[in-house]
């Protein structure tokens, strides 16, 4: 099978890097070049249906990296996307919000374990910010408690001194601990007794460019309780993994109740719009933060996440996701072991992570990689990979198959 | 005439206080009942065209809020929606970018007198928030010098001392000053020597709940020469009034070149787009900068400003309005005096700021606005109004016939 050509994509980025600071910021792009093996990959899609996407050079993906989260039910959900554009015909970013709008907080309230009510903003990064600053304003202390390696969006405390732009008084009161080790959290409240205002924190570890870990047996429980007994705001960044483990919040997923939870991705299906939900004693420190944004009324996204939120009930889509990922790692496992590799699965199934073992520095999982996404398979290297409801078996039995040609290229070099 | 009412409006308005914080947060909504005349308003829109949006009890509004800025063809733009609906059928979030993001920079470059490059997010605040970092990085130094009640998002550094959620350390490094004083930015920059990292404002001052103040003459070009000479990033944010004085930036309206320049609100009519552009000297810095979020490829935006851009080109939008406005302000103060009130009018024509003379506590202005609204003319009292290009002479005779009923309503009180 010949490999993909990406003629078009490097045109437009060579006009890209004119204009466009590093041609293409964040995410996928050559300023990322470091551990992505870029050759390997398109830069420009042209369109996406299902579970693919096409480039512009009209090379077919599976995509498993769903827009990096967003996608859950499938690319141009039809149900989703005739929700929106009926909106989107009538009112969309307006002086005032839509009936959506009550009727999307109405539904989440009704759907997540943990919600009591609802506030909609854009960004994954609006609602984490905007839990930090509840739990501050609510508890009156200053100081946040994360896990190493986790991620919460780029507003300045979420990053450490040495990145660009970042100075000491804005990560002054962040303190950085291991997950899945309570002893850890139990210090880190005896030494800063009453100053701490929150722990935020995924609801398992899923890392960028490490194996993910789940929770330990009976640790979310634990952390539980050390937050009630100390006054502790529990904040679950459900942003990447929100509706994949249970529709219901992926606290309920593993037995506990955060006090405020962050979604957005999986939300709308790629509709631009993000939730902090959370219990009734944080609402009025919530409705009291100074917090808004041009766009965060607008109808159109609300309408797509009503009919999303909808359908993933109808379906159980956590359940689809798991299975299909649960299939499709087995998979990938046996055709790495056929091939006289072992390939290393972590995190929960709809959204795993993968790595070859004995691989120092990760080049040879980088370049199966690079294999597989040159015959229509987009996986990422360095962060975990998602699975969405349109994905088929046929498309599975694509991707193992290309997997094996992967593997096989890569012997022969 | 009889006036509106909203009963429908407020059976919502019950049932969102139950799963929303302050039931509508931000913009307008109960919450911000101590300056606005609440009880005058809608608070759920049912659809909007051209200048207008109907509420959910069939009333009929002209916005003279423009949805808070982001309206400036007028709402359901035909060839804006066209487009944004061409690309959605194609991708909207996707894995990669799409040519939509190439296109739209070459275009602002092109476009905007100030733009070397152009780099894309979803709230004014998320670029107001990276021109700071940026700066930052740049500089080497901490240091924000912004003015007095000017608006640059929610973004902690935004906001002041006392807010909710807000500790010190967020406002360490943030310094404010008055507009229109060159001495008062002097004396900043020799009590703070080689420590201020960027100038953030506002083109003109449009302060809420305050007469608006437009740069005094040689003002900027004084200001734009101690920056220079004092290695200080001079970051405009033209969020509010970008494209409404010229289509160039409003750095060029005022005579003067930024080193960064944000836009959001009228960029792509309404889609949910921002943008960050500047200078060459800057590309660098900003690209180093980590900073990302789920939905900034997002090609449906896109695909709306490059042909919001084009029109707004086509037509002189900011010609348009500015005339518009004038016409407007004009007939309003006439109005006014032929009911025994003088009418004060402040800042650009196409944003107008107005308040009643004579008038401690703002009361008589919140009354007449109020009687305002109820007759379908949604104006704000405690913000500047906008002005789009939808909005036709009939239009413009039908507000002065309502603000005249409403004289006349304040008057029988």
């Amino acid at each position: 099978m010949d490999t993909y050509k990406y003629a078009k994509s490097q045109a437009l980025f060579e006009r890209a890097i004119d204009v466009i600071p590093a041609g293409i910021y964040g995410h996928l792009g050559p300023s990322e070049g470091c551990f992505i093996p870029v050759a390997a990959y398109p830069f420009y899609v042209e369109r996406a249906e299902g579970p693919y996407v096409w480039d512009v050079d009209g090379n077919r993906f599976i995509d498993y990296m769903c827009a990096y989260g967003p996608i859950i039910m499938g690319y141009n959900d039809a149900r989703v996307d005739n929700a929106a554009k009926a909106q989107l015909a009538k009112a969309n970013c307006a002086i005032l919000p839509s009936e959506k709008m009550v009727e999307l907080a109405e539904l989440l309230v009704d759907t997540v374990a943990s919600a009591d009510w609802a506030f909609f903003a854009k960004n994954g990064g609006d609602v984490t910010n905007l839990a930090v600053m509840t739990a501050r304003e609510a508890t009156g202390r200053k100081k946040i408690v994360k896990f190493s390696g986790g991620y919460h969006g780029v507003t300045q405390w979420t990053q450490s001194l040495g990145y660009a732009g970042i100075i000491a008084e804005d990560v002054a009161n962040v303190i950085t601990i291991p997950f899945n080790d309570v002893a850890s959290f139990e210090k880190t409240i005896a030494e800063n007794k009453a100053q701490i205002a929150c722990l935020i924190a995924t609801p398992y570890h899923h890392p960028a460019m490490a194996d993910n870990e789940l929770p330990k047996e009976g640790y979310w429980q634990a952390i539980r309780k050390l937050c009630s007994d100390n006054g502790i705001v529990l904040i679950i960044d459900d942003v990447r993994a929100g509706f994949r483990l249970n529709v219901k919040g992926s606290d309920y997923h593993y037995g506990f109740k955060a006090d405020l939870i962050c979604f957005c991705k999986a939300l709308a299906n790629g509709y631009n719009i993000s939730a902090l939900c959370g219990a009734e004693h944080l609402k009025n420190a919530v409705s009291s933060v100074f917090y808004t944004g041009s766009y965060w009324l607008s109808a159109m996204p609300m309408a797509a996440a009503i009919e999303n939120i909808k359908q993933m009930r109808e379906i159980d889509v956590a359940k689809v996701v798991t299975e299909k990922g649960k299939k499709l790692t087995a998979g990938l496992k046996a055709v790495a072991q056929q091939n006289g590799y072992q390939l290393i699965v972590t995190g929960e199934p709809a959204m795993w992570f993968m790595r070859l073992a004995d691989d120092d520095g990760g080049f040879l999982h980088q370049a199966w990689v690079s294999e597989c996404v040159k015959r229509g398979v987009f996986f990422a290297n360095h962060h975990n990979l998602f699975i969405n409801a349109a994905l088929s078996d046929d498309d599975i039995q694509f991707t193992l198959d290309v997997a094996d040609a992967a593997f096989k290229a890569i012997n022969k070099k």
